[in-house]
């Protein structure tokens, strides 16, 4: 008998699988439900499944090239590759499906379809009672004919909405976390010149241009409207591959600054760009609607970098005023659910949570960071690396799978070629033009060099991506769709793959360690748009003179951008010592009559950060502040820090804001270089 | 002209919202399909949002509580009555949206209703040309006067499919990947007895007794298979919150071992016993249909088991053969998608995900973890930490919204008192018979005390939650769904708070240290069931003696249970070499015809692995491998480490094995509690 069970048993795992499938032949109504869902399910993990393996393959030949210091192909081109080949293999392996549309037909006296639908079916062999099934509307039926569609390529399609709400979101962040912003901020004006007028002029002379080709083209129905959309979403550069490149063969910092930072800045500037004139409606030029638009777009930018700082100024204060730093743990929860509220707020707000993101991100490294407990830094920084990468090169994947499986998919080779004529004049348009403006306020002038480099760089990548695919119902979105897939392959394999050879053409140095290396007059040397005067700070923080050191930075103020160096006195002597436990003492900033208030802050500040100064703390702060050096003295690397902290306490206040006057040394570029990941390419 | 331009523009930062409200009253169907996305965008942010929200409190709350030593409340009982506040506000204060449904009837000849539907319009007041929309089946309406929702609160109810594919996994992936292998192995036998043969027995108990009273309501449906399918998922415990304070409190190794064990083996269990009985179709009592049902719990669960077990197998090799350790976050990336694809692999096969994720965890801390760099060693844990307290409490918050925001809660105050009585019958069914057996053959016995503890640890969580509201189609089912949403709720508040008093008043003892600190003597005290003889192998490792070691090992095997002993010696034999660089040497554990097998296998281990028997990987490792004492002599803390390594190579190997045949000391209980997160109780 015994036996017998176990002979049973073991059938049973065989026959167990087929004992579903009879159950499912049963054609009961909710049976029949489950039996959809479960085939669905199905579906989507294995389509999960497709992609996961991807990123896989993608993984472990990224590890073979960095291994064999391959560089012609950067991890997102790969993962774009493999995508097309399995894309590929979807669309011409797939059993096709033939899915069962019934149609019906119905005249309303509304205006508009109805969002739900109830069907209350009676079947003509009558034994089953009427059911009511409820329906939920989905889209328009363009062209009949063409919906019938392999279920597994129907599949591997996600919805778009998922770019923007799940994957751009900490690539975005990333980007914002990890700024060098010592150089960024020193190269600021030419990167807003470039970011708010280079891509403005990019969307208009792509737009113009492209109209002018569709002019000739008889199968085209697209507005200018259109084409300066299809221009601001193409404006959208995303050098990750150049920018890896960069960082591994250590380019000149100002080379590497202009083009992280023209692209990080662009996409904001792209993407409010595009949902301006997505919700610009007049149909004819006209100035109120032109006023309108640029209205919009103000308040758009404006409101989404509003809400971005303010919940990095609200996490900022949370990590401050409390002890929450005790519990790494829950203070890197604490970040990163605020740091995703604030996408969410921008979006629920109408704005644009993408730009609110990055400009968080970079709030949070400017403050928050400043407070959390040295493995929370750690944590938050693996973890927003970490998930950039995945995001990252799963957008690659889809693209490349996209490129086979999107459905609706409207090749026209005129207006590719128009397109990539466009974006060419376009990025030349953009760049020498505002380069030469910038090179007469500049002191570092962008050589030719470096000009000729910028436009190379100006690959396209996940942000056009996501904006093409946003909106394909008309057709005329579906060939944007179909171009923007291919200019973001071809710059990223042609560019992408080039950029070493166009580096040593163009002859910019590689190699180079951080400027600061040589000493203080590097820093006289460069340019009139940096921020603050990181030597005039510390004399400050050592003295305790505000009189003497303001002389100093009156003497100093006309090598600064006005702007910026008024920012940066504001930023040093009140929001930074309100929000983290570094900057100006407030006591000294403040006027007398809120000293209550001064105290009150600095007070807290002491009981809750027992740990200042100590070298840990130091050193990881340095990898993400600007104009911040290390307290250590000598000492090329890290393993022999002795911190020269003096133990009188109110000179460890300087000591703990990074600094005690000593200057730039051998420690900072080391740091530097070890901490600050652009893009993904510390991988 | 110029301050007119810049009047405009500031007038519109206020009006430009209101031009888009505007552009939305054009009533073109496409316009319109946009306002309904927009519409649709909106409300998902929002409601995200309501949902971070409360993870922001949970966590600002449960570190004031941490802060003040509160013990009462654990972050998941917080994050569930957080939820039930802002779901009682959802509730009565959301306005009533009339979500128009248009009803359609339709004699069909098909048996089944349509998939797709497409709705070809057109308007009474004929202007516009007649569209085709795409609407797809949702489901079965079964009260049509009761499905006219409140949006937010409609929109406040997420999938369910949600919680099982993207909620758990990770939470169960932590679980074993967390588990504190050496306890966990040492009670083995007590934990799978509880799991297979306490949740079968809790399973029936609570399904008969259930539909004992389900006899005596008069609105009944319920068939028994429908009491046993509620007896299974509900037998699933999750004692988060009791673990959290046995963590906090060092309580007896052994009590928490056996807590923690079961409460993760038994999840397993219950999720197979569900689909099993889901599954069941025989109408009647019919011995086919039951060793089908045996069958496919069979298949079910030992199909799951060897997928999660393979993955980690096919994760471990990828990781000793690859040098991807020189990149930590490729490794990093590489071991988080291997283990999702082990969750969607298990689900395309229509096998349980969760069951694999759970065997994937603990094959992947097994070998896995070994190959590891140490980089990556701390981002998966800390990873893993991350997403399991997000994912916790995230449910947890889920459910005290859904206590009032699910649509078609069906309270039957009868049924729920059943279930309570049949909850607590069954649990005391299970433990006490099942303990008293094991008593039979444990040497270290399961005291009466301990007894009643694991009968109070009996705590309803996320699982049951997740089980009882994937499939909330018949009103039996909503029923299923209320209660168990009760029992959770109410063991939560009631055991989770009461545990400190319980561990008082059983006088259970707390603040002990791992019983390895008194050394070898424990060792021997300890139960029959425990995996292998970790002095034996020490033995073995520094003689280099396969025959004396053998011949101490037969000796000892009395005390063994053959299963575990035997499966320890294969596992370090052949599995753990081929797989990692640790266990015994394959050269001589392999017949000698595979000499070149054993060569391939260890000649690659050597030149992969440079950084063997650094002392910060033995720490490390430590802290996830059972049987292995780290080499430290002395020094009772982390910060003096002189690691007493010989630099022969021949006597690495041992070393690396995390042993030299020193035994037990002061070390081990301190990396021990500190490196092994026990759900997530290290917050």
């Amino acid at each position: 008998m015994a036996s017998h069970t176990i002979i049973l048993a073991v059938l049973w795992l065989v026959i167990a699988p087929m004992g579903w499938a009879r159950k499912l032949a049963v054609k009961d109504p909710e049976a029949e439900l489950e039996r959809e869902a479960l085939q669905k399910h199905r579906l989507d993990s294995i389509n999960l499944l497709i992609f996961i393996f991807l990123l896989v393959c993608t993984v472990l030949t990224v590890w073979l090239f960095k291994h064999r210091r391959f560089r012609f192909l950067h991890e997102t081109g790969l993962a774009m590759i493999y995508g097309m080949i399995v894309g590929a293999i979807i669309k011409y392996s797939g059993r096709r499906v033939n899915k069962y549309a019934y149609s019906i037909e119905e005249e309303m006296n509304q205006t508009f379809a109805p969002e739900i639908l109830w069907l209350k079916y009676t079947t003509t062999n009558d034994s089953t009672p009427a059911r009511i099934f409820s329906y939920e509307l989905q889209g328009i039926i363009h062209d009949p004919s063409s919906e019938i569609q392999i279920e597994l390529e129907e599949k591997a399609t996600f919805d778009p909405e998922v770019f923007f709400n799940i994957l751009l979101p900490p690539i975005i962040f990333h980007a914002g976390y990890c700024i060098k912003r010592k150089h960024f901020f020193r190269n600021l004006g030419a990167i807003l010149m470039f970011a708010f007028i280079g891509t403005t002029i990019s969307c208009i002379v792509v737009g113009f241009i492209v109209y002018g080709f569709v002019q000739l083209m008889p199968w085209s129905t697209f507005s200018l409207k259109d084409c300066l959309y299809f221009g601001a979403l193409i404006s959208a550069t995303d050098p990750v591959s150049v920018l890896a490149i960069f960082f591994d063969l250590h380019v000149d910092v100002d080379m590497y600054a202009l083009v992280f930072g023209e692209s990080v800045m662009n996409d904001a500037v792209a993407i409010v760009l595009a949902a301006t004139i997505d919700n610009y409606r007049a149909s004819e030029f006209d100035v109120e609607a032109l006023f309108t638009a640029v209205g919009s777009f103000l308040g758009i930018f404006f409101g989404s970098f509003l809400i971005g700082g303010l919940m990095g100024c609200i996490n900022a204060l949370l990590t401050k005023f409390t002890k929450i730093r005790d519990f790494p743990i829950l203070e890197t929860v604490l970040f990163c659910l605020l740091s995703y509220s604030t996408f969410l707020i921008a979006e629920s707000f109408g704005l644009t949570g993408i730009v609110a993101m990055l400009f968080c991100g970079m709030t949070q490294a400017h403050y928050t960071y400043n407070n959390l407990s040295d493995e929370s830094k750690k944590r938050t920084k693996e973890l927003f690396e970490l998930l950039n990468f995945l995001s990252e090169n799963f957008i690659f994947s889809y693209m490349g799978v996209a490129m086979f499986t999107f459905q609706s998919h409207q090749w026209h080779i005129d207006f590719i070629a128009a397109a990539f004529l466009a974006v060419g004049v376009a990025r030349v348009c953009n760049i020498y033009p505002l380069s030469f403006l910038l090179n007469l306020g500049r002191k570092n002038k962008i050589s030719f060099n470096f000009q000729h480099m910028l436009v190379f760089a100006g690959l396209r990548g996940a942000i056009a991506f996501a904006l093409a695919i946003r909106n394909t119902e008309t057709a005329g979105r579906q060939t944007m769709l179909t171009t923007t897939l291919m200019i973001v392959i071809v710059t990223i394999v042609v560019c992408g793959g080039g950029t070493t050879q166009m580096l040593t053409w163009l002859k910019i140095r590689v190699g180079v360690e951080d400027d600061d290396t040589t000493g203080q007059n590097v820093f006289q040397e460069l340019g009139t748009v940096r921020i603050g005067n990181e030597e005039d700070e510390r004399l400050l923080d050592v003295d305790q003179d505000p009189n003497a050191a303001r002389a100093i930075r009156r003497a100093k103020k006309k090598e600064q951008a006005w702007l910026v160096s008024r920012w940066y006195n504001f930023d040093h002597n009140y929001v930074k010592p309100v929000l983290t436990n570094r900057g100006a003492d407030l006591s000294q900033t403040l006027p007398g009559c809120c000293s209550a208030v001064a105290r009150c802050l600095t007070r807290k500040e002491e009981s809750t950060m027992p740990r200042r100064g100590s070298d840990s703390e130091i050193i990881l702060d340095d990898e993400l502040s600007y104009g911040e050096m290390p307290t250590i003295i000598g000492g090329g690397s890290t393993d022999d820090i002795t911190p020269n902290i003096t133990p009188n306490p109110h000179d460890q206040d300087p000591a703990s804001d990074g600094d005690l006057g000593l200057g730039d040394h051998e420690m900072s570029p080391r740091s530097q270089f070890k901490g600050v990941t652009p893009g993904s390419s510390q991988v």
